[in-house]
């Protein structure tokens, strides 16, 4: 219900389109670009950041200016700073949406928030995967159709090691005999979680325009609400209420 | 995401302004003026329709135009004609947004669209209500305080016999010792449902701000997505698979 | 944690098995004997009820004595007495454990207790069924692989129109390129309900061990509890808060 | 469905009943004693660990044998290794049971699986609680009251910065105005959690009759089931679909 546009920031990674001809083919400008471009184009107020800026581009400044941050990354996860995800993950409780994308499955920050390992099995062969709405009356699938397909991607398939998620908006199928759950909504403090499972470095997923739906819409459905801090500790005293 | 303003019917049983000098008091104009005054100050394009109207004041052009329905009944349940509980339960799995407020936890629609009693335990005795907000970052609690009370209000108590809530936003704390689930979301077919509990005819509750504002926040919430109709029956044949 | 035998009724619609070749090849003493068999191989005490029977076999001492009710039904669903669905239900408020089967996606009991119309997506081509354990920690996961196939199979897809489950324990693959949420927990009133989707009456389906483990594993979750019967209605007065 | 007694291990920080005399007067033996007593008692195989043993007690030896751990942590948690937070985090993943009680709301092995602060209000005025049962079907309320009642209790009040529970058991209401979740279950990877909210160290929370009812039917609920590892990683080639 924000009248003022709301400010996206987009994280990647940003390594392999730095070094593997392949995916600069795709993603000429990086994923983060990639993803970027359909959300100006859709009126929200968008900025970038990348692992190689110093703080990887995720300063108290760009985060305090940060409704919701889509997440990207793949191979240096291990080598994100603990004090950012400390960052972050504050931000998150505070109230902030929270979106991580595909491989991001293992990145600290979503390791932090769900206390799992969120593994999963993978297979890199350009399979189709054909995304299911589930949950069609959720505000993330407005406008999408009952399925879509994405050809070539990667497989994940089942185990999932998350939480059973507080509303499972998308299950994908692929054609070598897995199931995923791809779209998962979960609410960390006063922060929004979606996680969207598409994405494959070397494939133009992100070009896909259902994809770029359900991350518009996800982006609508974790902006942050005009809510308080929450308030903790010692409480008014037993005689006190009024 | 709507643009267009979102299109509310309040629907009242309308008895017991009729009856009783006491609620005449309260809801002059009946509880459905008094639910209806809030929300198109709110910018809602309001109508209203009562038990005793033809049809209840729920023919198929009514509910046609219908975005979210709010729906107070409590002595005369039993007499909403059955033809019409179809017709407002298929707008719902059609996607219209539902919000049954307090004694409508007996209506015929709310029961046959939860599958159990919702039965409870109450007590009419002018005590405290406090109504803390559990889910802060749910748009239904946006600008709402951490708690707020109602006194004098009827006690609703647990057991309340609904199935688990998808989200629970509102638990209240009575004076006499019990505690309810308040503010309890579902989603049937396309349709969203928010039961919420406050609203004793006796009792001024529904010109209370806070209690405004949660109907307010619940109708941008319930209000229909750009969804197509679901699909179903016999499906492409196997080897269509493209 | 009961000591003594769990009581299971098997009710089935009894109509393919009479009027079908195919269906009595397959299951030569009906489907009824078909599920009976490994649960009373299991230690539960079994009985079974059918469709054709004086109130389709469930009377009020039947149910009395049935700690969990397994359901079979798909062409005669309209024919189901509304007074015996009614008992059913009072019983599953009252705490009895439900289990409906493959086409009593459409059973009047199942319908009621949803509040949805449970409608899907289906096609009978004999093709594969992939079934994945979503809930591996969960009860009525308890020694399945991490998935098993059926070949032949119907499919059934989603969109399936139910409540979200309170708990997802499988989600189903099928070579025409559909998923389905094919194991769903549900708890209406005291009672507790285990959708389970396999089992085209022309399949051999319930003979399979990894089927039966599932029907077996959810007989025991969906026991009653030693719980007394609910209290609703008025309430202690407001000054006696010991 | 064990057939061999449940191995619980009960943790117990260990730290006031040996420098506060009125914690000692109420659990001479220590707080892990007072709850193992009445485990035993019910039959379970117990032993007990505590912070100041070496590696806590909590060997690799000790967890391989425990299938349940009860913890109570207060005023140390921040001296609590996190090598042995990785280890007792590990076994959970791996299907291990774990019941933080009380205000272990803030150990490190509880936030992590949570994800999110934990944090609450409190309050220290010997004042009543009263515990609702509101899922009356579910395990651990077997055999349990609509209601029960301790007082004195130390009040802990919402927010309370938990990720909304897979299942609500228990609602506390408190005689200062407050109301809290005091019963909440999440699954993490295999493991099955329970936290349970009461059991000041001042106060003989322990020696209740429902409060240990409730701890044992929670070690049932979460003894872990008979599962295989989850398998992830790279899965097989496209073209092995049998």
């Amino acid at each position: 219900m924000s009248v003022n546009p709301i400010r996206v920031t987009v994280w990647n990674e940003n390594l392999h389109e730095r070094t593997q001809a392949v995916v600069q083919a795709v993603y000429p400008d990086g994923i983060h670009e990639a993803l970027a471009t359909p959300l100006r184009a859709a009126g929200f107020t968008v900025r970038t950041a990348t692992q190689d800026q110093p703080e990887h581009g995720l300063t108290e400044d760009v985060l305090a200016e940060t409704d919701v941050l889509l997440w990207w990354g793949h191979r240096l996860h291990h080598q994100v700073d603990d004090a950012v995800v400390d960052r972050v993950q504050a931000r998150v409780w505070a109230g902030m949406g929270l979106i991580p994308l595909h491989s991001s499955h293992f990145s600290k920050i979503f390791n932090r928030l769900m206390g799992t390992t969120c593994n999963l099995k993978h297979r890199v062969a350009g399979e189709r995967e054909r995304i299911w709405t589930i949950a069609r009356g959720h505000p993330i699938a407005e406008g999408l159709p009952e399925y879509f397909d994405l050809k070539p991607e990667e497989m994940y398939g089942e185990p999932f090691d998350i939480p059973a998620p507080d509303e499972l908006v998308f299950v994908s199928w692929f054609q070598g005999g897995e199931v995923f759950r791809s779209g998962c909504c979960y609410t960390r403090g006063l922060g929004r979680i979606f996680y969207f499972r598409p994405g494959h470095e070397t494939y133009p997923t992100y070009h896909d325009a259902n994809v770029q739906r359900v991350i518009a819409n996800a982006v609508h459905w974790a902006a942050p609400r005009d809510v308080a801090p929450l308030r903790f500790g010692r409480s008014a005293p037993l005689e006190t209420l009024d």
